[in-house]
């Protein structure tokens, strides 16, 4: 298939990380974890959010937040998060059945939460009757490719610290939000009070593998049973193991999260150009939100394929990836002008 | 990592497979399953069983087991199983938490469960109170090395049938077992009425990946919605479904099971020549049973790894896998004589 | 404790009920539902709801609610309601624990839920990604007090079956909303589409014990299963059903009805006389809702208690029950004059 | 009905009791257990387990165990028990469902588990793919009428100690245990390391309701949101209290327990004169386990009805209650003798 905008997923794995799992792939190694690439990997990781973090690899996205999210919570217990967030709209009833808890939303317009949203969210405490607020769980950047600042990932954090709740993260798309920030991953999760964070592999570049990192490694004592008990444990850990490995090394994560964000940041640009086109998002990271003339949408979608996000107002989504390149975009928007000409 | 008798996840991926990984690993596919490879994979599968099955790939056997069994149940169902069984002794309490139902064991001896004791098991049916058996569970091959004949699994198809109950099977080493009885896998799955199938691929050469056979396709029909609250699917599906295909390609899954059985064989052979070793297992597939003087098993190990499988009677677990080779058999054994000697 | 305005349940047990528990207690019965006392009162349901229903008793609200939602229900599913609904803000998480579904709410202004607003939120039809409505639940009467018109349920029915949900409604305080409406139980329920119904018995006079009506039996079938593993199945059957019995005999749940609603018209009447409070939602049933000068309430709890709703705007939840008396109102509105003046 | 020997849950409510539903029966009371009767009934448990104890009113006995279990509990643990526990054949799969843990079964022959046993389950500690063992639940008395005495009570509670496991009792049948044992409450529970006790009130001449008593506090921490939860919180409370109030006044419960206990003991010494009769268990308590001729079941369930327990065998079991009559024991010892004649 040609590359498209519809998402970071459907691209394949970068060559580095190829490259990694055909090295690995020789004798014979302990198997759910107990090989030196896990370790290796593992090591990499506390280079970049400390020493004392405890690092856990599972398969997907779905599995990193809702077992990292089990972790932090009893099942009367009520989650925050935005309603747009992939934790809401995106894994089925997951949360729910896995964890019993509530999710209890908060609107978006951006794609974020804030703190005084947050703060009128929270109600009957300590009634038996009402679920209990226990967790904020934030995305970064968020399904709306947009990105917290520092600071409001620290307002949000003393909010959560206030009422003695934890702090969650899905950082699906974590590198990317490093790289729009311009900021190491520790400034603005462990530095700011992030508890558990589900750390993107698969999106920038891995062909599968997520990390649950616990940054407040208490909260880690039992992890090891949910996640087995979650399906979520591999057997040939080794295979995912490299791949963090690989990406963690010479910069790849951030090269891949460049590549991307430039390339969105590109298709932004001269999409803006075009008086028939609103952009309705800030361009954080490596997403687009535009609404296209709802004619034109058809005939575009077999040039480059990409999702339409809201159909009433004719809001498309364009996703860029570590492997967008710029003539993907110029022959994009050509064909747009063309349409709409 | 030296090769090992641990298991036969220790092994890496199987060239071929590793080769179609790579192959696979340009331009977009979409996602989720909706792309070409998945397609092609599913159709392989559909050519062993038929094409009305219904075929969903998931990332590991607990996976696989758990949401097919999912998809068959109640949560107030009992599934009968042996007491053995990986789905009870190897997958956390994923199973309960995840069907909600009782797993009503029956004790073995060989890995196997016979209609007699499953019938003794079936008790108050109709019973408000008590857990309602709705699913037969076996393994085949068994965790004891041991393989089902077609009569046998036609016999326990037999009784499910008979109270209305699903058949599922344990098919995490199929190939293994297609291999043992020289049988096509059709003959003793959907052809002896077996509904759901695990059929394994990470244990006979795959780097990730199970899939969930419908030979019931009726039971299948929400499957796809429990897969995805299971945490069990995956974006870039075309690495799992590559590595399917590749498997059921050229016979590369019975070529990896005839090396693995045969290994098995060869050791078995050379154990049986030593009289302070006792075989305890028909060996039938890729695993050996024995038990060992307990004295020689910690400079064993070291010589290459294996699990002791009953600590009190020392009986000891090896697996062979599609990478085991002759010379290893030859050095282990000839480590055992040393140490006995 | 002086009767007050806080609940239909601070109320105690209506005589001829007691008399019922009374009479009931001798020798032995059969149990778990297994005796005369049972079958009389399921018969007496059917003769207000038709031959056909299906009649289970429970413990209370919460267990009638979330096991008849089970019984509609896979955990993938999402439950259409309120989110001033019961089982949304009055049962902990016991919904989403017991179910694993989502609650998809509809925000209200009076408690209701309007079709327009429902087929607003069902979105994703088939999408696996997506938690997949199944229900519609509606309170009646409401949480606020307010009572569906016949045409209103009509037409969220219509709406329910159009997309192939069903159709439930939490029946609490069912009797109150027959006699607003003055209609039968089965005009307002089977006649226009509803599938289950949780009718309630303790806040109409009865000690404990509620109902789960099957309006649509075919859905029934395996629910004395879900009742016992969710922990609402009696021992001692005969102590709920005769209470049902004595509920349904000599009109004793309209008399019961008649005199709460009529007590919450009365209230609502005086309070409107009083220009410094506002009646907040019509008074359909025996709940009145008023926004009440702050500054007089803790006096006022001290006089008779009652529940402030929201704390922000000062909204007072003042409920009438079966045994409230007109001198209650009195001396209640006059404590109210005297606190204002 | 007739009295019967077929269960305790046969019987109705005894008049002192009743007497005291009736009493409570007046004006209004805080619902939920915010009321002076429960307070006063939580006091009267104190004086008999020490000030130190946390007690919630639950419905039923199900609710009890399952509660009090999930209490102590995570999903990944296991909760080890007899084969013939109510937890694991009679409450349906209620027991999986809510707490997501294995019941991990010993086989028992009187209904007990013993040390030595319960010490060879124990298996896999810290081994994330297996069920992790951490509570140990036995029944007093037990489901085959058998009481543990107090050291037996004190040597399983060592075995739990020892590896950190919690100490869970099935008090449904506690009262008949003290009697039988000759001992307070407490000497057989918190004074021998039971952590969680489900006292049973419904069995004892109550019309509903159990208590979950926690002797080690600590434990209770987040009950209240467990019980409401699991559906088990009763609005009008008072009705509950009232009933544990008068069980525990004036030595109610010991009298009732020992009009039961005396007449099992005369049922059983009868019995044990006819020689075509083998009573199979020790008769420590309020029931009867027999082998009578299978030929003359049937019409003695006629005369005085009861249930066969284990078909094959022909073993009935005979429940007597605290309504139980020495007239009741002669004239079904006579019907037997006349149908064995």
């Amino acid at each position: 298939m040609k590359h498209t905008f519809a998402s970071d997923n459907y691209s394949g794995v970068h060559p580095d990380i190829m490259d990694a799992l055909n090295k690995v792939n020789h004798g014979h190694a302990g198997s759910y974890g107990a090989d030196e690439y896990t370790t290796k990997a593992a090591e990499k990781f506390k280079q970049f959010f400390g020493e004392h973090v405890e690092i856990f690899f599972v398969y997907n996205g779905t599995g990193a937040n809702v077992l990292g999210l089990s972790s932090l919570t009893q099942s009367y217990h009520a989650i925050i998060c935005s309603d747009l967030s992939h934790i809401h709209v995106d894994e089925s009833t997951a949360p729910e059945k896995f964890t019993g808890c509530r999710l209890m939303t908060i609107p978006t317009r951006d794609g974020k939460i804030y703190p005084d949203a947050i703060e009128d969210r929270i109600q009957r405490i300590d009634d038996q009757h009402h679920p209990q607020a226990k967790v904020i769980s934030i995305s970064q950047s968020t399904e709306y490719g947009t990105v917290y600042s520092v600071n409001e990932i620290a307002a949000i954090s003393a909010v959560a610290k206030k009422h003695g709740f934890y702090f969650h993260m899905d950082g699906s798309r974590i590198s990317n939000a490093a790289v729009s920030l311009n900021r190491t991953f520790k400034e603005f999760t462990s530095d700011v009070g992030v508890d558990v964070l589900s750390f993107g592999g698969t999106k920038n570049g891995m062909m599968f593998g997520e990390a649950v990192i616990f940054l407040t490694p208490e909260v880690a004592h039992n992890f090891k049973y949910i996640r087995k008990q979650g399906m979520q444990l591999h057997s040939k850990m080794r295979f995912i193991s490299c791949q963090f490995d690989a990406l963690l090394s010479n910069e790849r994560w951030k090269k891949n999260a460049v590549q991307a964000n430039t390339m969105a940041t590109l298709l932004a640009e001269e999409l803006r150009k075009i008086p028939q086109i609103k952009i309705t998002q800030s361009v954080d990271a490596n997403g687009v939100f535009a609404i296209f003339p709802s004619s034109i949408i058809p005939a575009l979608q077999e040039e480059q394929f990409f999702y339409v996000w809201t159909e009433k107002t004719s809001e498309v989504r364009l996703m860029c990836s570590f492997d967008t390149r710029e003539e993907e975009i110029k022959s994009f928007v050509k064909r747009i002008k063309e349409l709409i000409a």
